[in-house]
């Protein structure tokens, strides 16, 4: 059998669980504070949106060990039966402070922070990466794409090449929350509530004996719903034949909704074939585009004029491509009260729990964020982050998909359009606090 | 709670679905032959690792929509009462031939090819292409660390970046066919049966008042299994606080198995440490070395002369960051006994059943490829594809993972060096049968 694991308490690495199992040796069992956050932007990017904390919120509340599991570690010899036994009975039981999903932030700001003892915070780390490292990373790829549709409906068709089955529900729901109107996805569709569309494919037309057969087939079954793939053998004649289904369907009193490209030169295509449906006196028939699309293939067929309504886009989506992974990362930030001493490499980190205060103007477009410590108060400037697990348990119940995709299309249109460019967007201002300033000079060398 | 889905008919493109409606609606019922193939290789790439065969034979086996599912699908109203019903008792019926997982392959050789009424072929497409995609992918990538690696262990860091938690399983496990040690996924170690390794985080060192403190309470938890991070705070520094504690646990009748390094200049880093350690009198620690490794900068490391024993391959190993998606597709290459149409895309696909046949030099070198037609025997070659599947039931079961990755150690053995160069590698012959060139000028045009 397939197996889909229903616990997810394993799925971390095995240093997680050594390391745990050295600081219960060694009586470490004090607070520790761990913040997530991205150290810099892939190529041409300058903000990102955040999703993928409510699945972080649902393991920690639900953290607990199977008897199967602790029987596999048990079986690998590394662990002591004291330390097996104490995590038979480890639940979370700290605190987590997130920014919601679907908000915009920066690079450096604190996606999330944990706090709790020690062994508990560090066994969190790998699966909270994992949970908020794809859905982040889909959404910021997405937000681009709605960027560049400036307001033409788009719609994921990447679960194919997705990574995997849990990259394509989240694929489908992160780019969801950022702009896209659906899903090819049917189970996205099912647990998240997302529209979901799709109509043939070219085997389709194939499977018939000519394309006009197939046509009527489709239109035969889906009177309310025909859209029709034009591209399969000539694109052009796939228009005049997608036309005879139209006049066929309209003496029934049906409309036929729209045509697909699915290959060539998408923008030269386009306007042939909105030429041809007009002249037959089609011009509600959209056009609708899929075929390795992004933001930039979007941006050139709007740019070369190309007449396309809605675009299905793909695996590029799906993987983030130009960018699929993030430089991510979950560091221990204070432990035992104290700010974490700084390290070697180079790379910063900042030392204390934090908050991320946002200036918007009297237009409502944001001007520049503060991070700040958590707890302080700065003029004029709202938080960002918020107190969403306490002692273990939930504060809020999980936001409709919906309303979280609102908070996104409120942010993106707070943002200034040069943070949104494509290519060569500016960086917006992100600066510390005093007091966080003066948090990082406290550390202990 | 988090949702893990356990029945994965839905996650599927909404397009299968519709054109299965219309398929029932029109009563095309007969038997259709796809066939899962990779178009072209990404830059650099010369050949693919077959991995994820099995996950799909175990998809197809149990294939069959749940009565929730049939409820979902019905609230959409897209689909008639008459269409839901025949779903409820769709199980695949099917017969699968496949490269059996691990062995080498080739671009537009047949991976698996199903043939089944045309519904059951078709609407398998979606997870076919996400399962083995994915995987097959990883392994190539893998592949070419284990070949720069040069003999040298590898082991699969990358769960934290995986995109999501399948891609964290799936990644783990085809690393370990394409010649991996191990990973640092307990799951996929529960799972799958894979080795497992990890010691310890930055993190573990930061919450001790200094570094060697913290590797004396590493040694203490594990005095057989000390392998000490010793970059966080000045590696060379580091260096000689391992070897404090390699004495003292020396003392007690302990062995350090080794130390890891984690940032800067591997190559350079590595002879430094291994030059402190040979004049302590260490030689038996090992040197580990993981951040940001790929083959290529395991080439740079090896060819710089550096020091290191074995290797932790992450990121982007976990997402092939050179190559995140595959040109994969699933086509439709017979229909009712007749070889498909040739399409208007300028794309290939060769119709008709077909059998990938392999000639092996008499030093066990192979050759060539010839792609013939399935049935067809081709003298002093082997056939690669082997009928797995019939009438939906698999004819064997799941081999262990040790025998695929031999399988995997077997056929890259016989490759030659010049096809598994990491730049420009020459491109492994494959052509056609004469059979099987004949067919593709019988598709009835």
């Amino acid at each position: 059998m397939i197996q889909l694991p229903q616990r997810l308490e394993l799925l971390t690495d095995l240093y997680e669980l050594t390391m745990a199992a050295s600081y219960f040796d060694n009586e470490l069992f004090s607070p520790a504070t761990f913040s997530l956050f991205i150290r810099k932007y892939p190529q041409d990017r300058a903000y990102f949106v955040a999703v993928g904390q409510e699945d972080v919120l649902d393991l920690l509340a639900q953290f607990q060990f199977s008897e199967d599991d602790l029987a596999f570690l048990d079986q690998t010899g590394i662990f002591s039966d004291e330390f097996l036994q104490f995590l038979k009975d480890l639940r979370f039981t700290g605190n987590v402070r997130a920014i919601p999903e679907g908000r915009i932030f920066f690079a450096n700001e604190p996606i999330l922070e944990i706090s709790a003892p020690i062994i508990e915070a560090q066994i969190m780390e790998t699966i909270v990466i994992n949970t908020i490292h794809l859905q982040t990373m889909v959404a910021s790829k997405a937000a681009r794409c709605f960027h560049a549709a400036d307001g033409r409906p788009l719609v994921d068709f990447s679960l194919r090449r997705t990574h995997g089955i849990d990259a394509g529900l989240k694929v489908a729901r992160s780019s969801y929350i950022a702009g896209f109107t659906g899903t090819s996805n049917v189970l996205a569709g099912k647990l998240y509530g997302i529209p979901i569309f799709g109509t043939m494919a070219h085997s389709f037309i194939s499977s018939f004996s000519d394309e006009v057969e197939a046509f009527r087939a489709f239109a035969r079954t889906f009177p309310k719903k025909t859209l029709l793939l034009i591209d399969t053998y000539d694109t052009i004649k796939g228009a005049y034949n997608a036309i005879t289904v139209a006049r066929e369907m309209a003496q029934r009193g049906e409309n036929l909704l729209g045509v697909r490209l699915d290959s060539g030169d998408l923008s030269h295509l386009s306007k042939e074939v909105r030429k041809i449906l007009d002249e037959s006196g089609l011009e509600d028939v959209q056009i609708f585009a899929s075929s390795g699309l992004d933001e930039f293939e979007i941006t050139e067929i709007i740019k070369g004029n190309g007449m396309i309504d809605a675009f299905g886009v793909g695996t590029k989506l799906g993987v983030s491509a130009d960018a699929p992974y993030l430089d991510i990362v979950y560091k221990i930030v204070q432990y035992n009260g104290r700010p974490v001493k700084k390290l070697s490499s180079g790379k910063v980190t900042l030392a204390g729990e934090k908050q991320v205060f946002r200036k918007t103007g009297d237009d409502g477009m944001f001007i520049e964020d503060i991070v700040g410590v958590w707890g302080e108060e700065i003029n004029d400037r709202k938080p960002l982050l918020k107190l969403v697990m306490q002692g273990g348990k939930r504060l809020e119940k999980r936001a409709p998909v919906d309303a979280i995709r609102q908070r996104f299309l409120n942010d993106f249109s707070a943002l200034a359009p040069r943070y949104k460019r494509l290519k060569s967007p500016d960086l917006f201002p992100v600066r510390l606090s005093d007091r966080l300033q003066a948090l990082q000079k406290d550390r202990f060398e």
